[in-house]
């Protein structure tokens, strides 16, 4: 195989991304003007009463009269942000302030983020809990497992509006929509394919549930001790749980026994793949390595193996970025008054994702571009058909 | 006296109101565009992983790099909006959905509400502490006396940066500027006169304070039972305190006594004062008759004995509002990197909300308009410079 020419790269300057920040990334602003002495009788005394007391003597109207039935708020307690691990609630704000300006850009809600200055997984709970009425809908972002799952769950018991964690969830979509995009380039149905995951943390038990879900039999996720599965002694709950639904041959042992004859590599762990196991895989592979910034491989080295390759970074073909997902999930969902985010809405999801480029699926094109505006329309109302 | 014209009156209609509420009345806005592979790259992955990790070495940077410094947050629990009184969180939204907008439009700041599904001092300020991150200022709103003092001083406390009970010490500062603006315009000094207070929550204690600190000496307080004194043995601990630092003449009794040869009444209660206990007051009187949306005393029929009213109206001269207050104390506090606001700062906020009327001085006149755009710039001036 050809070495297929590395991308111009184009990183913005150190000096560029922080000035880019300065003073944050957000504004709140005025629906609409304040300029008059009616306008303040309007907006707020005494004009605001009439709208207050019509909500005291019904609830429903919340969602017609203020701005919490659009606020997705982004929540995260800063323990695993990133590749750059626990760096705590402030350090994460940049990330959650972006986060929360991709959901006006690409679905038009509104978004704030909410950092918390805890990590116990009650604290945090109960928090949301108080905060219910602030807003209408959930994103958990950037918070370590296994704590995240526990917290997930138990968010959704409690919240009745959409929750969605969306390192386990916003991943396993656009994973499973360039999946499908590059098996049907090559030709192959998803179902029998034999899938690697690296990495047994948020993004890599979702993903694996979600592929599971979609079809696909032969999952197989590595954690930093190994292939998971029923010889392990050290596994977590999670763990425990996931492995009694994946890893149907049974193997056991590392990355070797994993990487050989697997038709797909999905990585999710921020470590290294040498070349050799990219080697051992299956002809016309599939290699996701989605580490950010550094894939799991040097996508130029991978393509000397694979047929497809992937990652996370926008400076290569193939960019899988959760951003194809989460605010057309959570538009669908605030759409259609949904109160959950179901496994049925993000399957639904990730064939709207692909759809959008069906007719220009290519070994370089298995998803849309991240700033493509046609998806998260695409997304929503798939996601709102679905409920 | 002659009856003052009354102005003409154009309330806004039901269905304007209800309008001009729809979907709430904010908008979180991005600070930058967000249309290239670029930009993407600098406001979210990869180049937002620089300002975390270098907020996750120096906290300092928060400030510099994120939105929260200059963020204040609406606080409430909905127990005593407007004088609807306990109508909950969700029914206080459209208020404090109204506050964050006039935080924008007056004084720059970015503002959003949260609203707290719990009423328990405990869990407030708990909560307030797990969030602590996400903000850079918090605007205590609408939350019930005596509760309000014990929550504000413990908010205070906890966290490191500017708190302030708006009804409380908002109100405070916009009836001291009226005050001295109306004493001028009579060519009297605040010091000898005698005031009224009717109304022993939020407003009134706070009032009371500010004037007490203003080197005003005669201040009686009238609560539901009477004028708070020593003679009272139903007193809960704020009033306990108050009693102890007004009523110097040791008046006992009701509104009769208290209004007979007063100077100045400044009503807070939403009770209704009949014509001759203003009949009663000492001549050149002033009257605030701030409930709203219905004033103690219709002004008209208060302009028959007094030299000077105002009303919390704004189909009314001499406007009393708290806007003249909140955005421009908050503004000079966060512009000064404050970490509290102090009795100091509040007296510097009305003095500044007089001078900008200084030349303009008249019987309707003596606080500036709620729309004067002067008025939080001069505040936040006189706020900064007082830290």
């Amino acid at each position: 195989m050809t070495e297929a020419p590395a991308p111009q790269r184009t990183d913005p300057t150190h000096e560029e991304i922080f000035t880019g920040h300065l003073g944050g990334k957000l504004s709140v602003e005025l629906a609409a003007p304040l300029d008059t002495q009616r306008d303040l009788s309007i907006a707020y005394t005494p004009g605001v009463a009439e709208v207050s007391r019509a909500i005291a003597a019904d609830a429903t109207l919340t969602k017609r009269y203020t701005w919490t039935d659009r606020l997705v708020v982004v929540v995260s307690d800063g323990s695993a942000v990133l590749g750059l691990g626990d760096i705590g609630p402030r350090a994460s704000l940049p990330v959650m302030e972006g986060k929360s300006a991709l959901f006006k850009k690409f679905a038009g809600l509104n978004s704030i983020p909410i950092v918390l200055d805890t990590k116990d997984p009650d604290e945090i709970v109960e928090t949301l809990i108080r905060l219910r009425p602030s807003f209408g809908a959930v994103n958990l972002e950037d918070i370590s497992a296994p704590r995240c799952f526990d917290i997930e769950r138990r968010v959704i018991e409690a919240l009745d509006c959409p929750v969605m964690h969306d390192d386990q969830h916003g991943t396993a979509i656009v994973v499973l929509a360039a999946l499908k995009g590059a098996a049907r380039v090559l030709g192959r149905s998803v179902e029998p394919l034999k899938v690697v995951i690296s990495g047994a943390g948020a993004a890599g038990v979702a993903c694996a549930n979600i592929l599971l879900a979609a079809g696909v039999s032969d999952v197989v996720v590595l954690d930093s001790k190994g292939i998971i599965g029923h010889t392990r002694t050290d596994l977590n709950d999670v763990k425990i749980e996931l492995a009694g639904r994946t890893n149907p041959r049974g193997l056991a042992g590392g990355a070797a026994e994993a990487f050989a004859g697997a038709d797909v590599f999905v990585g999710l762990s921020a470590g290294k793949v040498p070349e050799e196991l990219i080697a051992a895989m299956a002809p016309d592979a599939i290699v996701f390595a989605l580490s950010n910034p550094d894939p799991e491989i040097d996508p130029d080295v991978a393509h000397r193996y694979a047929a497809i390759v992937a990652t996370g970074r926008s400076d290569y073909p193939n960019q899988i970025n959760n951003v194809l997902a989460f605010p057309g999930v959570f538009k669908g969902a605030l759409d259609a008054g949904a109160r959950r985010i179901t496994e049925r809405m993000k399957i639904a999801a990730a064939d709207a994702i692909l759809s959008v480029v069906a007719d220009e699926l290519a070994v370089d094109k298995i998803v849309p571009s991240p700033l493509d505006p046609r998806v998260a329309t695409a997304v929503a109302e798939a996601v709102a058909a679905s409920v």
